[in-house]
């Protein structure tokens, strides 16, 4: 049996870590909200609403039990149904007001599947990613994030990035609307490589790596001055963000379906969104090269 | 075989008088866009967005022709697997700016399954409702919306209320919330009694029901004051109207699939939507009393 505790600590160190240097920055405190779940387990919403900073920044660790895996989880893997499971991760979507700093979301977790009443072995795998999603295309910002990435998996198996990197672009697509979500990043899942050691220590580094990959950018967008436009295009791409979120986003639907801590489930929308009937865009603005520029590309000139 | 000019025919003409009303009342004019459906048919979209009266208004014609049924169509009635189809509807929603007039929608619609090569006779049926999602709750709006409703469908039949009044409940709930989205209404499918003359009179009785139903109540509505805080409980109460739109309702999801056409299948989003993480409610405020307001409940005193 895998020993998940250290797992558990890494992810509210690293919860602490990240909320630390947003809440410097943003000169305000994250509300913290610890819940427990009826079913077994809990964990803590960490959120930041309206701060000069941030429109909606939201970082949650929780470890959860459960009596079954749910169908989501075993579709792919029939062998496992009917397991008990255990989960814990970290995911965090951070919306900042300035409209050309980009979202970005990751999430990590390990997943643990066990027959409570038997020596039957366990099956325990990994997954998470990070990706980004800009309302305005910054070339420098795309390739530091990737590049990041990929420094990242490269101390691991130089095979990684390109293929997590693939695995991202196929995720975080808006398929009613053949449009990639954002620029993209690394997604991973039934992550087992090396053993458990190897694998923690890829979570470690993915985790680690967030704000490696993400601070650089936000520091150089959010003085940026902008316009109202500028908010208001904002306010369309994250009309996107919820439709993506909505729709498609098996995490969501999975976490809607089994009612879980919705607000915390829903805490990837953001707070102001809005939708408009073909809104105009003036050929060849800023906005209206954002959908070239989403790609997919190879960023790093390495496919 | 059935004659639908007629229908199309009603449908063009109330599409031209709710938005004349809507116009007159918000001193705006609708945008007229037609488009086509490359597999055959189109539609006329009429959208007002952000005027003084409406932060969006759509109310859209369609009439759509296609080689098969989709599944979400014959799931109940596999015999119909494989026919071709027609397909017209109204379909409006409409978001006032004053958080304290509430949303409404409506459907009216046709559908017609027919063998393309073949003697065999059509099947039809109609389908169609209205309700009402306010913000805040006015007692007397949802009694006299329900009563209009009552009284449209009482000249058909008197056993039709009671029942598409609780199909509208039952339908336009969110089951990952355990609320329901508004007041309700009715709403009905599968509808071929009396035949088709019948049957179209009584689409005809509901859609000729809707300025009756929703004027008054936008009227007196409309012009009471409010402030910021009001209009930020609406913001919110609109995130809950996204999410049933695209977590739950059938028909959205459905267009989303088959790549329809986007920005008409998601008029029903609003312009200005938010979410925040439990925002806070002061105890028995009209925030506050909201959910016990919405029910369901016995509107009318019949049941």
């Amino acid at each position: 049996m895998i020993d998940s505790a250290p797992v558990k600590s890494y992810l509210d160190g690293l919860q602490r870590r990240i909320t630390s240097a947003i809440s410097e920055r943003g000169k305000t405190d994250f509300f913290v909200d610890p819940w427990l779940r009826p079913e077994g387990g809990g964990g803590t919403v960490m959120v930041m609403e309206e701060s000069a900073l941030m429109d909606r920044a939201g970082v949650n660790v929780s470890h959860v039990f459960g009596k079954a895996l749910p169908p989501s989880a075993t579709a792919n893997r029939p062998e496992l149904s009917g397991r008990a499971f255990e989960a814990m991760g970290l995911s965090l979507v951070m919306h900042p007001v300035n409209p050309f700093a980009p979202t970005v979301h990751m999430n990590i977790r390990l997943l643990r599947a066990y027959f409570v009443d038997s020596a039957g072995e366990d099956v325990w795998w990994f997954g998470g990613g990070m990706d980004l999603t800009p309302s305005y295309g910054f070339r420098e910002d795309a390739v530091h994030f990737h590049q990041t990435c990929k420094t990242t998996l490269d101390a691991f198996d130089r095979g990684y990035y390109p293929r997590f990197k693939k695995w991202c672009d196929d995720y975080f697509y808006l398929k009613h609307r053949d449009e990639p979500r954002g620029i993209g990043g690394i997604f991973y899942d039934d992550f087992a490589d090396g053993g458990f050691d190897n694998a923690f220590a890829m979570m470690r580094a993915v985790g680690d790596s967030f704000l490696l990959a993400y601070l650089p950018i936000l520091d150089r967008r959010t003085h940026l001055p902008y316009t109202e436009a500028n908010k208001a295009w904002q306010t369309l791409r994250r009309g996107r963000y919820v439709e993506f979120n909505l729709v498609h986003d098996r995490g969501t639907l999975f976490g809607l379906q089994s009612k879980g801590h919705i607000d915390g489930i829903l805490m990837s929308l953001p707070t102001r969104v809005g939708w408009r009937y073909k809104p105009e865009v003036t050929p060849n603005s800023p906005e209206d090269q954002l959908r070239a520029f989403l790609g997919p590309h190879d960023w790093l000139g390495i496919e």
